[in-house]
């Protein structure tokens, strides 16, 4: 228990109630493979909404939904001050995992719940919040940001619903969106704990990650287009394959991403096949591509290098290839006086901290643009994330959730 | 017209009757496209086998439907001998051209039309046949040779119903297909004209393909297993991902396939990316492998290479492949006697034949387990086929009814 491990001044949460709590979030949604799948917008999502406004309730905390499908439960301060937000989101990937998310929305209402057993209000108004649809391009908190354009309503998300329709069912308003927007200066400081979805912490030799800043993400839809034939009948001489030519592609950009130095990642982890039939040879396939990079020109540079490899790929393959970005996430800094609550919060209590960059987006990055954000890690085990296998020990938990009251309390003292 | 390029004692078709006939059949399942989908089962595939039959009753045919669906036109011979069996299929893929399979059945119909125009009686029975579910897997024929096992009646067809259910909706009876299966012996031949789908015809400078065999087809379900990852947050050293593994496997079947010489072929026709989410590592990629070859050691030796190669790229991405086979049909040469019927009937009109190899599977394969049987193969543009874009000239078309028509009246005057 985390209780061993701090001095007799500091608050503690309440862990065997945060670890209830996870576990019992889990099972909305839960899949046979030990995951959980709640994708914006579906019926699983919604659901896990609902019990985290019910916990909200419980804790006494005054429960809204904004227009843009975000949930928020608020805490009055003993001042009218703007208020400390701390939270995250609940939805997942299809099949992900029990924490990406949820840790930092639970963990914040275990921070909420402390404060309010201990009889103790703090200056500003505290608000826990749980942003809609951050798998899907952190969509909640863009529109709370402002960064949201409406234009974006028609997207699909992967449940099959638009973002639009899915922000309806959420009891959001998207005829509406302005008004979930927050200024800049609207918030007195965004903290968001969650799980580090790496293996950089356990590496250090430490139990929290302190972040320093948010990577840069750019997204492509890559298109390889040839002709469709008959497999049987067409020499491998008269083929245009397409899928060769997206197989090649997907073996330059795994080339070009580790044959140039530095923490950079490029991934493929989408791939349509048209016809699709196992005697017809591919006409046409369609991909995503995704580099991620601290700095924003060392994205450009891959991108420049892969570009060519499709070239030269879809030559040699009789193809034509094109590639339109989809997102564009600039890179994004925390702030410094969040990164030492954070690291003093956590020395308070006895744990080592690494100062990390995070090459995962996070809503933290959106909230940036109104307060002073920033966000606390701990370890996955073995790294994995977004998969049914995503695991995180019970001490870290812990230690996570404890680190984060902390550094409530100390910015609410400092700001 | 075809009648310019024939000496006097030649039998002719009506090619203006055959061709009213083919684009009156392309009508039926048409799509905007311009192709045709009739898939086994449908209704586009029901209605256009009432549309043979009437055509079977008009000519004066007896017409039935066997216990496998298939159907009939009869008509006597001069003597009560084994029928010569002319035909094809009138199902398509989804999405298909209009030459598939219908050329060969409508034209054995104007071969039998012509013959009683003429009021000419030839030795043997002539029976017209219309097979089901050539597509998936070459159905009715494998019933009518004793292939088929009635295990396979609950598999489901690309209509979306059970192979079972379908050929109860074509008037069949899946509870008694002993039925409909002939004996070795019980047919005098089988010849099938059919739209070649590859280009070697035209590359040969000829007019007709003479077939000497069926390819052997082998299929395999290839599977690679990784870790699904989170694609910001794993560095690129600790990825194990399926789909930089699967696209090295396209890859390596391609330089396996086009660097060992021979005329065989190699496909990945499908493969599905799991979880599939742009941000995530993929875990699991299911492909197909397809190889075909005239002789069934070349595709064995072919798939020791790729099996090899499938270990190679396991071990190198970190991630287990397995492969297990899905199909195996064995090559299927034809009979000489028809082999030499057709290239006199084709030598009798002036046109000049290529013997080859056909890449694709046909009915004809499984009638030559129980008689005589061989193919006529006439060109297909670009080589194009299951496709809207399939096309063969109208002499092309006439020109492969004349030598159906000269090669039936050759077997029936030699066997």
């Amino acid at each position: 228990m985390s209780s061993e491990t701090q001095t007799s001044h500091s608050p503690a949460i309440d862990s065997r109630r945060l670890l209830a709590d996870l576990k019992a979030l889990a099972r909305i949604g839960a899949t046979a493979a030990g995951g959980v799948s709640r994708p914006a917008y579906s019926d699983a999502d919604i659901a896990a909404r609902e019990a985290v406004r019910d916990l909200m309730r419980d804790a006494g905390l005054e429960v809204r939904v904004d227009a843009g499908g975000n949930t928020f439960g608020s805490m009055r301060g003993r001042m009218d001050a703007p208020p400390i937000v701390i939270g995250s989101h609940t939805d997942t990937v299809p099949d992900g995992g029990r924490f990406d998310g949820a840790l930092g929305v639970l963990a914040a209402m275990e921070v909420a719940r402390t404060l309010r057993d201990r009889g103790e209000t703090i200056t500003h108004p505290l608000e826990v919040v749980d942003f809609q649809n951050e798998e899907g391009g952190l969509i909640g908190s863009k529109i709370v940001s402002g960064r949201f354009t409406a234009d974006a309503l028609s997207l699909v998300a992967t449940s099959g619903r638009t973002i639009g329709d899915g922000i309806r069912r959420l009891g959001g308003d998207p005829e509406h969106l302005e008004r979930a927007v927050r200024r800049p200066g609207s918030i007195a400081a965004y903290v968001e704990l969650h799980i580090e979805q790496g293996m950089i912490i356990e590496r250090a030799g430490a139990q929290i990650g302190v972040v320093e800043g948010l990577v840069a993400i750019r997204y492509w839809d890559v298109t390889f287009e040839g002709v469709a034939s008959h497999a049987g009948t067409t020499a491998m001489t008269d083929r245009r394959d397409a899928l060769l030519a997206a197989a090649r592609f997907v073996d330059a950009v795994n080339t070009v991403v580790t044959s140039t130095p530095g923490r950079h990642v490029g991934t493929v982890g989408k791939l349509a096949v048209f016809p699709g039939g196992a005697n017809v040879i591919p006409g046409k396939v369609v991909l995503t591509l995704e580099l991620r990079d601290q700095f924003d020109d060392v994205i450009e540079t891959l991108f420049e290098r892969i570009e060519r490899e499709a070239k030269r790929v879809a030559n040699g393959t009789g193809t034509r290839v094109t590639m339109i970005p989809t997102l564009r996430n600039a890179p994004s800094p925390t702030d410094p006086r969040v990164r030492e609550a954070v690291a003093r919060a956590a020395e308070d209590l006895g744990l080592k901290t690494h100062a990390m960059v995070s090459g995962a987006g996070h809503d933290a990055q959106n909230m940036a643009a109104i307060g002073p954000a920033g966000m606390v890690f701990v370890p996955s085990v073995n790294g994995i994330s977004h998969s049914p296998a995503e695991q995180t020990e019970d001490q870290d938990v812990i230690n996570g959730a404890n680190v984060l009251l902390g550094a409530v309390l100390r910015l609410d003292a400092t700001l």
